[in-house]
């Protein structure tokens, strides 16, 4: 696992170290692909925990736990930066691992949250995610703290989930669950809608054709390699390279991982190693 | 919890003791529902491991561990016989479940298998599964047992899955969502198909429209249901009672349990505990 290591932790994350990205799947690897977009230079450790998938079906005490394992995992690596690519672990555990780590942490929900705040004008706006994340109710607390005015339609959407995952990404099928997911949103006035989950950005197409003109779609995935630009910068810890490397690391290698991750990623993974974390 | 208890274990299990039926989540229910239908004076104890949730994607070493836990939880209730009603965990623990109980264990893999070779007239079947069913191979495995010269067509229908949860059982999306996944078995020949995943008994009737009067549709949730009980009446174990109870034991009770168990059950589920097994 040495050839994924870009510097030796005893030597502390500098410029050059890579960004550290975990999800509990391999979903997050819409925030890598929008970290590459955005940041071509950086090199990226990616841990995906998918021997341990779902976390939105777990307790807060079980997430917090794992969010950990995951990071700690990362810091192994020579991380500078940790991207918390999970909404249900950056919803329950962002906190805890911004106290407790070395490094500088983002997670998902915050700049998209943001975003969302700054998109509206009619101050009401929609978020879609899985059942888990909706329940949570996550997402309307990070809106409503940075404005409370500020009305928030949270509903789930859990087929996005399989449709992204089997690539029907456009055509009727999708189209016309894009209609009965949002249609409602559009007759109650919202004019932004957040995808709450890494699995949506597949389907950001058929989902702003669906919500029509008037509803700005907000992509936590773009926010959030935003939000790691900013901080990178900030920090003077923007990589000077010009071509940065992607390394995966899985707990489970699912049988069509490199279908999956070509999807997901828009390109080859590069290097997949399988990993443990925990017990 | 005591109240969920049939039969002291101490007193070993006799006619009156109640079924146990385990899942790695609520997708169990649906065999549940037919062994209800087929046998109303048993009692059912039933577990979802849904902390757990899914199996499928978990190695062999640890779906044999968790589906041990699960059949040692149902002892522990006095059950006299136990359903392995989850597909990954009856493909992969049922021989070893079946050497180590003191009690008869029916997997939902066999009974589904044998109807299947049974309805075929032209030795050409299909299965429908989870992905993580059909990687496995074990329908192909289960049918070419009993009949080598059947051929099986196996394919994941993942978006059955989430159509079952969200109650999406007939309409527009689920009928092309059937005919995306199924339209080639009719033009390659095959003459039975069998629902190879808990959630699919929910879309029998979009799935048998699709295919037509010429495909013979086998529910392994109904076969292992008769299954139960050739194997209750051969032991003299059938229950003498007229109305049989359930209690519905999860590891993780998901805050929709309440409308998904009336989905996949039926009916409203009685009594359910949360139980904890395994660490």
């Amino acid at each position: 696992m040495a050839t994924c290591r870009d510097t030796s932790p005893a030597s502390g994350p500098g410029a050059a170290a890579p960004v550290g990205v975990f999800d509990s799947g391999i979903g997050g690897l819409t925030v890598v692909r929008a970290l590459r977009a955005r940041l071509p230079g950086e090199s990226i450790v990616y841990f995906g925990d998918t021997a341990r998938v779902p976390y939105g079906t777990k307790s807060a005490e079980t997430i917090t736990r794992f969010a950990g394992e995951c990071a700690g995992f990362l810091l192994d690596r020579g991380v500078k930066l940790i991207v918390v690519a999970c909404h249900s672990a950056a919803s329950v555990a962002l906190a805890e691992l911004a106290r407790r780590l070395p490094v500088p942490v983002v997670g998902v929900l915050e700049p998209g949250a943001r975003a969302l705040a700054r998109a509206t004008r009619r101050n009401r706006v929609a978020v879609i995610g899985t059942r888990a994340t909706v329940l949570a109710g996550a997402y309307e607390r990070a809106v409503r703290e940075h404005s409370p005015g500020i009305e928030v339609l949270a509903r789930p959407a859990p087929l996005f989930v399989p449709l992204a995952e089997e690539g029907w990404v456009e055509g009727e099928v999708p189209e016309l669950v894009a209609h009965r997911y949002l249609d409602g949103f559009r007759e109650e006035g919202v004019d932004a809608l957040l995808l709450g989950c890494t699995h949506f950005p597949l389907l950001a197409g058929v989902i702003a054709a669906a919500l029509g003109p008037g509803v700005r779609v907000v992509d936590s995935a773009e926010e959030t390699a935003a939000e790691v630009a900013t901080v990178l910068a900030g920090r003077g810890l923007a990589a000077a390279a010009s071509a940065g490397r992607l390394c995966c690391y899985l707990s489970d290698i699912p049988p069509s991982f490199e279908a999956l991750a070509a999807r997901f990623l828009g390109g080859p993974p590069g290097e997949v190693v399988r990993a443990s974390v925990g017990r």
